[in-house]
């Protein structure tokens, strides 16, 4: 049964500190640390609800979320393929009551859900803007998920201001080196940052990534900046922090 | 001779990492750990240039940074008790060579030193709005160095624009609560933040200081953000960083 939702060149993987499983191709996409830090990251409404994962590629945010939470799930995935596999893995956890899949530009989310539906987005957006130095020489299904071709900030920030309920949320993994340009595409739609975590690769190394929640029209007051993440120990190994995030504690 | 520099209630304090001896009076203002962290936060010319300390209080900032560098140094302080201090700071460390300074609101600088004449600004600003909740009930001089009375970020942000030379920089001290305050102000007089690091009490504690570094005229990409610093171990000992810069290593 679970083979038989298996194509060529796909693996299992599996989040130890949860039951749930995702379907994985190297050749097309894999999630990483950023999907797990993103679906640990915000406080998820508990039973009721509506979560949205924008740029869910093959479903790991939205279904490791899946576990915390007894919200409907929707997930959100321009890339055939990806939706696909995304699809399956929902299949394969026997989630189809709590997790669904749009295969579409997320721009389009409007017209499926309606306006103000959304109590939280999750997003893990393509990081990379396109220029002369991207690399197109990527397969297809990277240079999707990694530059800004087929979506880009402003298309998430416009569109979580279109769906998220007032005072909805918006929890987006990011690079640092976009920090800049976040705040002010954030502001535009008036998203007000509240929380934003920086992740370091190890001690005494620079931020490699950032998390940041914000809130649909909310006051610009009252921003924090939690403390610190670190993924790596000095000699290489996950720190505990991460290890209880793989494995649970 | 040291003793004839001192007026009633004042005491002379020294950072051990430094021969500088600095006059204190707490019943008017103290340096604090900010302003140590904000002294040893930039690269500083090492020999030519001219720096300036704004909002320099009894001068703690300039009076640290002059030990790292060659370069001139101008402080500048809107409160006569204050500056009078710092003043007899700058004669007690037979610094009259190198540190010099006005008396003055910041916003009169470029009456005082010319336009685009600076190549680090190192500001300790007032770090609170003025709102119902101030407690007006402070000594004027605090009040002055904690509110945002007589100068604030839009002064500070636009003084650094008029006097900055180009690609010179204005590192800062602040609090995270105003951090999206900073960044809108530091973008509005065109000066382009480059590096940032977050200070957390102690570990598992949001942020509750930030240094900041920006530079006049400078693109807006390429922001870095550095390793996070912490001031206090679990048992309320200083951090070994913060240990090597109060006392040397």
């Amino acid at each position: 049964m679970t083979q038989s939702l298996l194509q060529a060149g796909e693996r299992i993987d599996q989040l130890f500190s949860t039951d749930i499983q995702i379907i994985q191709n190297r050749a097309v996409f894999s999630y990483s640390v950023d999907s797990v830090l993103l679906s640990r990251f915000p406080k998820l409404p508990a039973k009721k609800g509506l979560i949205v994962d924008l740029c869910s590629g093959n479903g790991a945010v939205g279904l490791f979320a899946s576990s915390q939470t007894k919200a409907k799930i929707i997930q959100v995935e321009i890339q055939e393929r990806l939706a696909d596999m995304n699809q399956r893995s929902i299949q394969l956890n026997e989630l189809e009551e709590q997790v669904s899949i749009i295969n579409d530009d997320l721009a389009n989310l409007p017209q499926h859900i309606g306006r103000s539906k959304v109590d939280l987005i999750l997003c893990n957006p393509p990081y990379f803007k396109v220029d002369e130095q991207s690399n197109l020489n990527e397969s297809q299904h990277y240079l999707l998920a990694r530059h800004e071709i087929a979506t880009n900030l402003d298309a998430i920030c416009q569109v979580a201001q279109q769906t998220l309920k007032s005072n909805g949320r918006l929890s987006m993994v990011h690079r640092p080196d976009r920090f800049l340009d976040i705040l002010d595409t954030l502001r535009h739609y008036k998203l007000a940052p509240k929380r934003i975590q920086f992740v370091y690769p190890k001690q005494e190394k620079e931020a490699n990534m950032l998390l940041i929640e914000a809130i649909k029209d909310g006051s610009t007051d009252g921003l924090k900046i939690l403390p610190p993440l670190y993924v790596h120990k000095e000699n290489g190994d996950y720190t505990d922090e991460i290890r209880a995030i793989y494995y649970g504690n």
